[in-house]
């Protein structure tokens, strides 16, 4: 058992103002993350697609909730563990969007499915000898799970790339009573970042040409192929729009970080804003020498830096240097004086690895704190 | 309260065998452990200074004991949030090096001293506004803390420049009852990862003039200065070597990362042992297009990269791309065989936001888990 120390110390109390929460902390802003919910779900609605959103972006169960309310048929999760979290938190359809290798995790995953009789649990899979391995381990068991075959489409990761090899996994999930053959999972991962419009459609083209063929050989094969899962905020409307995908996953949307906001924008597809921001404190200043600096509470343990560091909402400061704790920020142009101890708002260069980090998100309308949600599934790594 | 789901969920018992054990997880071999502290204390020793390691390396109560045993006067911590699980941990002597800033969490500092009576509890400070409140709510709780002035000596992050600024700052702690002004906290971050022996040693060898200067001017204005506290694994025997400092707080000595380990060796420095290294499993594997690829179920959440990917403990594999949950290995000359479902240990590139990562630390000696250690401290962000 972890001690309850760290966790105890919660950054916020409801009614707090956001001026005075601890940091550094996450903070979500309420309006504009039910703005990116809606969005999302007007976008798809002409399509008639299942929304199945990533909850690996968020790892909290009361988002996952409201992605529910707002009409999603289910969720999507990177990792088992995971996966237990969100079903105890009575999210009713989850679908780990990943492979699950090992006697003693397949073995976990049945007991997880069994531990949730009333819930759908799903699984990606590329390989034969895991495939008879998690149908023994269902029939030992009792357990029932769903299958989906990961087609390789790009990302060069996971996944199978032959039509052949993707038949004959199919019939070793169909040979399994205990095992449901639900279709193809195919996503188009390094398609998502990519910054023109026109390679992001290209690279979504060429994954559905891919899964229209994988799924015209199951047929040829006498096989189903109920669905085609896929996408993210980057795509998500080119899958839909497909007319061989009729589920997206999208995740990052409901946040937004830096990252995303790179991409050219589809005038087309939604605009989702900026929801989620990490709320710093100067705690440091230094101007006598002609070069303003300006240090904040937050480094490289608050913020994930694969897409770069966190940067400010403001303009003319910008980070010169992350430390574990700390951020530099230098004067580089014209923008607000800083006091020491004045709050500073960054978003995040990606959001996944940065929500990742912390224990709690602080929930705020109009500057005020609404709620403080739990980060249900940190550390959920297995 | 977080619910428990991902923390119960342990990746080891007592007993298993390494090859058994759930991945990813961070695996402590505990012989290179146990080398690597005796190694420091024994590199220190001919110098008669005072080690405190810095526990934001590892964020563990039962590695800090270890460090204890072993003969340290106390330990460094980076947030004050930190300070509280290690005092709760039982460890007695805290300093945070670094600053304290803003009403509430000055008022919490005071607090956590005060919850601590038989303990000392340590803090940085660069401004005089801030010892004041400091002052103040000591004042009101009857806390009492050890108050060390920082130095910037070439970080330029936190801490002061002039010799001015660091009496007149010494003069405010020594006003207070309250407060222990204990000297000057001199920490050469940037120091420590300069590739070359020769400029490290000039780096500490400025840093060790600007600390002397700063002592002869407390001095000068009747002021004491009773501790020069600095230096990290990279640099804390030149530190120690000073005659200046009296106090050094290496962190990443005990775990090693592979930043750390691409420094110029110094044949008169300790060399420190790997101890820490994370282990994954194979979970996607191809080979039949020439290229081979192992793709492990490890990624940007299970170890930080912004001193570059883990890096496998085995040739002729290399990290090709990292995603959240994934790393992807290309095979890149003679190396092993990769089956599906293999383990890989990987070297984390910076222990510290990776630690960082994890709710366990997984203890092994000859292959075999001798305990499960909680990483305390994760999350303790404030």
């Amino acid at each position: 058992m972890r001690p309850e120390t760290s966790s105890a110390w919660r950054p916020a109390q409801p009614g707090d103002r956001m001026q005075d929460v601890d940091t550094p902390a996450l903070i979500l802003d309420l309006a504009k993350f039910e703005q990116n919910l809606a969005r999302l779900m007007r976008a798809v609605q002409p399509y008639g697609v299942r929304v199945r959103p990533h909850a690996k972006s968020h790892k909290c169960i009361e988002i996952a909730r409201r992605q529910m309310q707002a009409g999603a048929a289910g969720i999507c999760v990177q990792k088992l563990s995971e996966a237990a979290v969100f079903l105890e938190g009575g999210i009713t359809d989850v679908l780990i969007t990943n492979e699950v290798v090992g006697a003693r995790k397949l073995r976990r995953l049945a007991e997880t499915a069994l531990a949730h009789p009333g819930a759908r649990l799903g699984v990606c899979a590329d390989d034969i000898g895991v495939v008879r391995q998690l149908a023994e381990v269902c029939t030992q068991t009792g357990a029932r799970v769903d299958v989906y075959v990961e087609l390789d489409v790009g990302q060069n990761r996971c996944g199978l790339v032959g039509n052949k090899d993707v038949v004959d996994l199919a019939r070793a999930v169909v040979a399994s009573p205990r095992l449901n053959f639900m279709g193809l999972h195919a996503y188009a991962g390094s398609a998502q970042h990519r910054r023109g419009v026109p390679e992001r459609r290209a690279a979504v083209e060429a994954a559905s040409q891919r899964a229209h063929d994988a799924r015209a050989a199951l047929r040829a094969a006498d096989l189903p192929c109920e669905r085609i899962t896929g996408g993210g905020t980057g795509t998500f409307l080119y899958e839909a729009a497909s007319a061989v995908f009729n589920e997206v996953q999208p995740g990052s949307y409901v946040l937004m970080d830096s990252d995303y906001a790179r991409n050219a924008v589809d005038p087309e597809a939604p605009r989702f804003e900026h929801a989620l921001a990490l709320l710093t404190t100067v705690m440091s200043l230094r101007s006598a020498d002609g070069n303003e600096r300006a240090t904040l509470d937050a480094g490289l343990k608050s913020f994930s830096t694969d897409s770069g560091p966190a940067l400010p909402t403001f303009s003319g400061w910008r980070p010169y240097a992350v430390s574990d704790e700390h951020t530099v920020l230098h004067k580089t142009g014209d923008g607000p004086a800083i006091r020491l101890g004045d709050k500073a708002l960054l978003v995040p260069g990606h959001c996944d690895p940065t929500v990742a980090l912390h224990d709690w998100i602080v929930v705020v309308r109009n500057g005020i704190v609404e709620d403080v949600w739990p980060v249900d599934a940190r550390g959920a790594l297995f």
